[in-house]
């Protein structure tokens, strides 16, 4: 197994990879910080909530752009310029969550406080004037849309020719725009009433585009873009990367219902308790009406996200969902992309453009990284 | 007075730059509308407010760009590549503009709903689920996020190939990031207790980076960078664009307390009721304390942003700060960036890279664009 996996040599490793960007963006925060210290301390204050909220991750995107550059291009990257490329996904994705966070009202990420939550509570902490919640909110809407101009000026700083080619525009652009799709059509989804059997096709759309093309192929593909890879190369990596992204955040979501708190540091059935439209609850209220259960899915529909849900409820709902078979169907819709992103792989290992070894490490590496465990 | 302005003709006028940049914008959202539209309805939701948005507004960003390219360039634009830089200009701004009403809870921007609100009573009209006001914040600030990538996207799009330059990547970097910068500092000054004596200095450096800059002095040097002036060139617009950007936003500052309703849109002493902090306030509290008249500073300070402000206590802080001497020294200090704004101007008109004719057009119309009445 590792003599196949070791491949033509030329992938790096996810350890240096990561601390390659680790340097970057540590290198880069430094110089805005002293820049908007140049301007005014209090200019300043703006990356410290930044610099702790990328020193965090597991630099999924930045991992998968930097492989899709390796796996494309027929020369080695300029290290520091691959990690400046890295990097920029990476903010784009810190910014992201950034306003993630402020949509969602959410006050923690990865065990912290989100960054408007740091603004807000300041704010209450120093007793300043006005309201606490506008001024966290204001300073979180700025402190992203800083981070995005970072990720910007990062990707621009990599300095590479390629960067104005058209394939590679299309790929940075359809990155950037698609997150914001995403995280638009997710918010729509949770808010306006939408028929029961149109629930699964809209959830999907909305782990579409909010995860699976964001996290997996988008920069699959500006990296292998950017390495010079040509429109057939590019549609074959996608049709490996965006199965395998829609796949990974599907599990994901199950995780959302069944996974183990100790391990998903989530509540158990915390989706639930939010009332979220997933792909698995819209499976569960097809099954039920399909199988003439209409109190069931009522019942279902009426407590889900409900305030006062209780424990017990959660249980009855998760065992609506299996004895449904709606997780059933939901474990095949998984396999089904999976077989997808496998037989996108076959055609990958037989093309003359790349290593057959580089094809295998890539989907080890790329697989290892979206697994979740229950 | 015609001869003299009609410069050696390589200035294009403001009406055939609105026009080109128009049709760039519109054309535009079209096509993103139209990509938005195969992805769902429901993503194409978000450009409609954005295309009402960006219709409106005087394009001084857009036209100041177009002329800095045009005096400093020795070959003539591409007229639609130079609209895209215009236009990605303007989504800037508007992204900003989308933010800032989020920021700043304002509901109305130029007599029309902000977007956020926007989307809000939409929320509220259809009776949808969950909070409008989070929705609305939410949909205003993915709003905002896309049109800031629209911008990047369309600044790219242009196509031009000094877009790589270090002077070009440097000017664009410090222009959209400054904007941000200048939100901030606008929003924790507001937020947090300041001493009387550094409000008008604090002040200043808010209207310096939110405005002045921005508004005039980023987008000329950016333009003019594009056009390929060396640094000497840059230095000396800088030295003409950010003294007459303060001198046209000190000036706006006091029309909000002086301006006459009907002009300036917003009711008189609005600034005062909403306890803004601006240089004219500041200069009002130094002079009544270096007059030792503490009494009235302090209730001047007491009353300033009152829930309660009456229209009598409006005109007696207006009164206060006539004098008290304060509105004198403030129209000194705009005279004192008028000045040096017109002491540059005779270092560009006796540049022999420059045609004076331009340089003097250049001044009539940016003069004129940002000239305001009370």
């Amino acid at each position: 197994m590792t003599g196949r996996l070791s491949g033509s040599g030329r992938l790096s490793t996810r350890d240096r990879i990561i601390g390659a960007v680790d340097d970057v963006l540590a290198a880069d925060l430094d110089a805005t910080a002293a820049r908007l210290q140049e301007i005014s301390p209090v200019a300043a204050e703006l990356i410290d909530p930044l610099r702790a909220f990328t020193a965090r991750g597991k630099r999924i995107r930045a991992l998968v752009t930097w492989w899709g550059f390796e796996i494309a291009s027929r020369t080695p990257a300029d290290p520091e310029a691959l990690a400046r490329i890295a990097g920029s996904v990476e903010l784009l994705h810190a910014a992201a969550l950034v306003h993630d966070d402020i949509i969602d009202d959410s006050d923690t990420r990865r065990g912290r406080p989100a960054v408007h939550a740091a603004f807000r509570d300041g704010h209450r902490t120093d007793v300043w004037e006005g309201d606490p919640v506008l001024f966290g909110t204001g300073a979180g809407i700025i402190a992203g849309d800083l981070c995005l101009s970072l990720s910007e000026e990062m990707y621009t700083a990599a300095g590479l020719p390629g960067l104005l080619a058209p394939e590679v525009v299309r790929r940075h652009d359809d990155f950037r725009r698609d997150v914001m799709v995403g995280q638009y059509l997710d918010i729509r989804l949770q808010a306006a009433p939408v028929p029961a059997a149109d629930i699964a096709a809209r959830a999907e759309e909305v782990l579409t585009f909010k995860s699976a093309k964001y996290s997996v192929e988008q920069p699959l593909l500006l990296g292998a873009a950017i390495g010079g890879a040509d429109g057939g190369l590019l549609e074959a990596l996608s049709a490996f990367g965006l199965p395998l992204g829609r796949a990974f955040q599907m599990r994901d979501d199950e995780l959302g219902v069944f996974g183990d708190p100790a391990v998903t540091g989530k509540p158990a059935g915390d989706d639930l308790r939010q009332g979220k439209k997933t792909v698995l609850v819209g499976m569960t209220l097809t099954a039920l009406a399909e199988a003439g259960r209409d109190d069931d899915a009522a019942w279902f529909s009426a407590r889900l996200g409900a305030a006062d849900l209780e424990d017990a409820e959660v249980d009855r709902m998760a065992a609506l969902m299996r004895d449904s078979g709606a997780v059933a169907a939901f474990e095949d819709a998984i396999e089904t992309r999976m077989h997808e992103a496998r037989g996108a792989l076959e055609d990958l290992r037989t093309r003359a453009d790349l290593h057959a070894d580089d094809v295998e490490l890539l989907d080890f590496y790329v697989r290892t990284l979206t697994h979740r465990t229950s």
